[in-house]
């Protein structure tokens, strides 16, 4: 099937990918007087008098944002707030197939830091989450950390820790094939944008101890001459800071290298350096930073791509929705560490531990009952999260 | 039934009133292609070459934005952005029921009219038109002018033109009962915000010549002592400027009286005052301005209210699903004069001459084709207007 040809053709026979429906009926005057005036006043003077009745009364409780202001779109670039549409739509039509969560896009015209910060403040009140999608870095670490702190709904930046926790599945059980333990193996990131700076993070609330990460300048190191953003010095912090030097130095010896840069940045040659049973994550897209056949001829023994035409499809699809309605159904105010590091385990939980092979390290998108086990892990870490917070207070 | 308690249950049972389903099906990986990457990029690429392709591969051909900032909800006044999703929610059902247009509730924290048309604004890419709604007068005002002038895409505060599209289309017909002209009446409308402004304005649209207005101080004349508005000293402007005193004063050989004000203004003996045949339009809701049953008996001849328990219902659900409706089909970039003069036409004609009666004046909001019929006026007068200037230019 040609994806392209028939995107264009499915996009307009059907005039976009969203409708809205109502969950009441509407045939008479008594229906109308129950989900309008006059009956419709009494759930508004209840939310008027305690705020939180917005969640019984108001579809708030299973309704996220997805916002973008266009400026990072898949590998488009910055292309505006109305060509950003589709994915956006799209994006929303995953949250509902596989998590019954109703999305709704908000693509913001403006690309300025303070504006998209109060827009989506002021339009929450109808918004049970928020997710920020295709928001370019280091702006989109400012929004996020901005906005959740403006908010007591749950913001969560998908293109950051829905990679994030994809990513730390498939290594977890791609660990398990190779029988080497996180907290030993040496670790590369490729791209320390979005993506790259919140792998790194997570890899580390899972325990990996020796990672480098590189961006087009080689090393994050503070050894750097050129100077770095503060997102990148924190990096520097929290990375293996005795090594230096380009990506190919980066690599030798490494036991894993985790691409989310661009494509063809990794050779056969450069594979050839690693460690023993190195596996190899080129999550570039479509095309990744080194093709899977030539990186197990060069000796990986496992790969992982953001395609779906490859074994081990890293897709963000995998984390999302669960995490969503997870944080929805336990009335989460923010998605924590803890909660994203208990999405990642339920979804390599998803594949049993005798099943699992060099190509099938990650389950499918389409197994059944992923969105679900993510969602009771997500909102069963928030409870103990609150419970401990309860008792600590 | 217990409208009341039955609408707490239904909000209640259904978690709020609408839902978002996707118009494209999600059940393989070549879904999946289609839907979402890699094949979405090809409608964003087109869309970033030519923005009006958005109305040709994305749902804003058919989604109007439902905007409040929960400043004068209902009669329920100020009750603020939360308080207010019901009612956003219910007018929603209502353009999905009766127009089959996929509306989402808009509902902004911010009171402050620059923050509202900013916000408005930036986040229009998804629409294809504005409703506002329950933003209290004045600022009402100069945020739908501030912001149609900023967009080019339908803003409508139905407050404002709705209830004076409803209003007018029930006044044609009643004249036609009574046998009298617009032009040779005298029209008294009491309440000077947003509806009886927008009143006032289309009915000197449709030909009406001898108008007073009048708000809690009385009539609005430029003798007046205290300090009117800019709003009001234009009411001022357009009415008979020979009249001055209470509304009692006004309301003296009036021959019709429109309220959009308060419960109670209006008795016995004021209407006693009227001419022969006198109409009534009572709008007040859910109290009138005068019951049906005191105002017949004082002698007026046709009486309509806002409520559905008594005949001839004045009511918005005529109007706006239609004109947005037509406005959509039409690519309209505003609502005109004309466009809303088409819709009173196309309501009043939506009941039969020969079965006009004193308690039929106006269609019931469930008869078959209103929104097709307005729908149909609305678009044929946009492309009149639109031909016009073309052929001036």
């Amino acid at each position: 099937m040609d994806y392209y040809k028939e995107a264009l053709k499915v996009h307009e026979q059907n005039k976009g990918k969203l409708a809205i429906v109502s969950k009441v009926p509407l045939k008479n005057k008594d229906d109308l007087s129950v989900a309008y005036t006059p009956g419709v006043a009494m759930p508004c003077i209840e939310i008027s008098k305690n705020s939180e009745d917005v969640y019984k009364y108001t579809s708030k409780c299973n309704t996220v944002a997805v916002v973008t202001d266009g400026s990072a779109v898949l590998g488009l670039g910055n292309i505006g707030a109305k060509a950003a549409i589709p994915v956006m739509e799209g994006k929303a039509v995953l949250f509902k197939s596989f998590a019954d969560i109703d999305a709704i896009p908000i693509c913001i015209e403006t690309q300025d830091t303070e504006e998209i910060i109060s827009i989506a403040k002021n339009i929450s009140p109808t918004f049970g989450g928020i997710n920020l999608e295709d928001i370019s870095a280091p702006r989109c670490f400012e929004i996020e950390a901005r906005l959740q702190e403006a908010l007591d709904i749950p913001v969560f930046h998908d293109d950051q820790h829905g990679t994030a926790i994809v990513s730390c599945a498939a290594l977890i059980n791609a660990l398990k094939v190779v029988h080497k333990k996180i907290d030993e193996v040496k670790i590369v990131i490729n791209g320390a944008g979005a993506a790259g700076s919140a792998i790194l993070k997570m890899l580390i609330a899972i325990g990996a101890k020796n990672m480098v990460i590189c961006d087009r300048s080689g090393i994050i190191s503070k050894a750097r001459k050129d100077e770095l953003n503060e997102e990148k010095l924190m990096l520097a912090e929290i990375t293996n800071q005795e090594v230096k030097g380009s990506l190919t130095d980066a690599i030798q010896s490494a036991d894993i290298f985790i691409g989310v840069s661009s494509p063809k940045t990794v050779t056969a040659e450069m594979v050839k350096t690693m460690n023993k049973d190195a596996i190899i994550f080129a999550m570039s897209n479509p095309e990744p930073e080194i093709m899977p056949d030539l990186a197990l001829e060069a000796g990986a023994r496992i790969v992982g791509t953001g395609r779906s035409d490859f074994p081990n499809q890293i897709n963000n699809v995998l984390a999302f929705p669960g995490v969503f309605k997870g944080a929805l159904s336990a009335k989460a105010e923010r998605i924590t560490e803890s909660m994203k590091v208990a999405a990642a385990y339920a979804i390599a939980g998803a594949v049993q531990e005798e099943r699992l092979t060099e190509t099938g390290i990650i389950p499918s998108v389409f197994q059944e009952g992923i969105a679900d086990a993510v969602a009771a892990a997500v909102a069963d870490a928030w409870h103990k999260e609150a419970e401990e917070i309860v008792s600590i207070g």
